[in-house]
């Protein structure tokens, strides 16, 4: 546990995780962070402990690799954090449930930077803080790769789950949040482009909409799905795990004219972003009835008896969502 | 979503996650395992549901990557995953917790083959199933290297929560479980040679006393934590976190004969092992009196007013815990 004679304030800076004893690199990313009310042990102890006032608590976990879903020249250590935070508390909303604390665990190289971390839990802190949760525990290692492992802990508040089952035939199909924005800004930056600056950073990280799922919940959604391999592919889910049809129509789904700005310059039609582009974390759920949509939610479809997703009544034809190793 | 074609079951055993899609490897993954209680609602939704009528939740993460962590020449992947779940549930152990439930992120490379991802998990759930706690959830990605990401969720059951911080000076400090054993494995695997079995297999996946924590905290016990980098090392983080000393007596701290054979072979002290070997994740802990020292917990010292950690009352010679990067 001997540490490196401590280098001067002014190369702080350039510090490598090599050059830190695991201790103080633990200190430094923890030291002088909140700590939310339902965390009741927070980081430093064997784990942590968090309220489940419920009796019941609400667990998911997304694991973010470098190259894979996220780069560091196309986004700020920050952004990536926020991003590794979102997707996994967006699961939360999904369930109807409101997040208490993330856990996380970051594998890097021993050449990472001290800073490059710092900046990356800011970001997952920022986006824990959003919702009035905090980084309640952790571990850091050594890896080839950089690699983000968030888990999210959630309370359902005395509500019953919205899981992905109980769409119903004369259910409507609804959504919150955005829709091929992430895909939008990942074409332009494909292309060696850096604006848009709004899509570009909506492929940085996700905006989920967090109080439109238990807002959802609320209001008795059916079924509800975290829209991360793109709308028709996680309908699919909600299709398959609920034993229906779901029918999309194609005039209801809002293409923004950002997106159709940018589907212009770069030839691509917008409507297939919207409908195939993952990564946004929006939320699709469906509701007994037209009535039972909340504000804040845009209906797209119906429920009907079958199976499968179309659009206006037929097969979608384009790619599907995205698969990982393909 | 679509499937490359099924390759005749002859050739199943030779499939790598990129000829199989994500949804059809979770499948394979998941299917047939068991639900436990705790588990209120299991892996295939966007979150897991858990019990957690205490109205707290312990959580604890810890990520383990190939070549850091373990080695596939010298563990199966059964083996690896009992040691990623085991590693996790000492933790909660050390809390005095019981576990409830594991979460498992998972990072491969494409050229991974299915079989060893299946004996991999099959190793997670036979730990998990010990202490009946299941899988509950997970995230299967794409990444460099083997990467595992657990997180374990337990229940206090009432009880107080065990910390680093409420050593006493006045305390007896006692531990159960193994100490030196995986050291000593590591060294004969570093020597090239695949026995002793016993301390071989102690490296390959630790036995942690799970019900020893739950046993510790119902007796009264202090202060508790998980030996992961070294009895010496850790015990300095009671001594740390509780502002006390704590001296080990040498005469009471038990070397098993098998570690007394090893170090003989290896030329080596084996209460060097002991006393700083990491990994084997037993408990130790703080009693406020010897007569509180449960049945199956050995006293090795005790606790005083100071700080750091003595034996014999002077500095032990040697070198210290584990540290990633050095």
């Amino acid at each position: 546990m001997a540490r490196d004679p401590a280098p001067s304030d002014s190369h702080t800076k350039a510090e490598t995780v090599a050059e830190v004893s695991e201790f103080d690199l633990i200190g430094q990313l923890t030291k002088g962070r909140p700590r939310p009310a339902g965390t009741l042990l927070g980081p430093g102890d064997d784990a942590a402990i968090l309220a489940a006032a419920d009796g019941r608590v609400v667990a998911t976990t997304d694991v973010l690799t470098e190259g894979v879903h996220f780069r560091l020249d196309w986004s700020t250590p920050e952004q990536v954090g926020r991003k590794a935070a979102a997707v996994n508390l967006a699961d939360l909303a999904a369930m109807g449930a409101r997040p208490t604390a993330l856990l996380v665990g970051i594998g890097c190289p021993g050449s990472t930077k001290v800073d490059l971390l710092r900046e990356l839990t800011t970001g997952i802190w920022q986006e824990a803080l959003n919702v009035d949760a905090g980084l309640a525990g952790g571990d850091l290692v050594s890896a080839a790769q950089l690699v983000i492992s968030v888990t999210a802990l959630g309370d359902l508040q005395g509500r019953e789950p919205v899981t992905r089952a109980g769409a119903q035939p004369g259910d409507v199909v609804a959504v919150s949040g955005r829709f091929g924005w992430a895909a939008a800004g990942l074409a332009v930056l494909g292309r060696g482009f850096r604006s848009p600056v709004a899509v570009v950073n909506a492929q940085r990280w996700p905006e989920p909409p967090y109080a439109a799922g238990p807002q959802a919940a609320e209001a008795g959604a059916t079924a509800m799905i975290d829209v991360s391999d793109g709308l028709l592919a996680d309908l699919g889910h909600i299709a398959k795990a609920s034993s229906v049809a779901i029918d999309v129509q194609a005039g209801q789904v809002e293409v923004h004219q950002r997106l159709v700005d940018v589907g212009s310059a770069l030839g691509v039609d917008p409507l297939h972003w919207v409908l195939t582009g993952g990564e946004d974390h929006g939320l699709a759920a469906t509701f007994p009835e037209h009535g039972a949509v909340p504000e804040g939610w845009a209906l797209i479809g119906s429920v009907g008896r079958g199976q499968g997703v179309t659009v206006d009544g037929g097969p979608y034809e384009g790619p599907g969502g995205w698969e990982h190793w393909r």
